[in-house]
């Protein structure tokens, strides 16, 4: 089963930063697909809800040292 | 005691890059300066080595997705 979180990410400012977020998220567990706008921080994440959550994701972004807006 | 570590990063494309690197590393217990320029990667780091190590730098480096060249 395959769930979508929408994150808005403060913080990236080019396409190096995009990559960065991106492929972080990629790294999480459960995570099979990662979309980054650049532009607004708009980040749609397609995961599995069994094995990691929308908490571990944001998770994920903070550690990489953006901010994931509430 | 403090140490200066010199490590040359790969990744970096903008300010905003160089801003979150030094961030991580301001963070990491025993870092007291933090220098990056961002045009060649170069990063200089004070840093007490009763607290870190220059591991320890490179792992806070890799850590926001950068790559710390050997």
């Amino acid at each position: 089963m395959t769930q979508t979180a929408h994150l808005t990410v403060e913080g990236m400012s080019c396409e190096g930063c995009a990559k960065r977020l991106r492929e972080a998220l990629e790294g999480v567990d459960g995570v099979s697909a990662v979309a980054v706008v650049l532009d607004g921080g708009q980040v749609t994440i397609a995961y599995d809800p069994t094995v990691t959550t929308v908490a571990g994701l944001r998770e994920a972004v903070e550690e990489t040292g953006f901010d994931a807006v509430p």
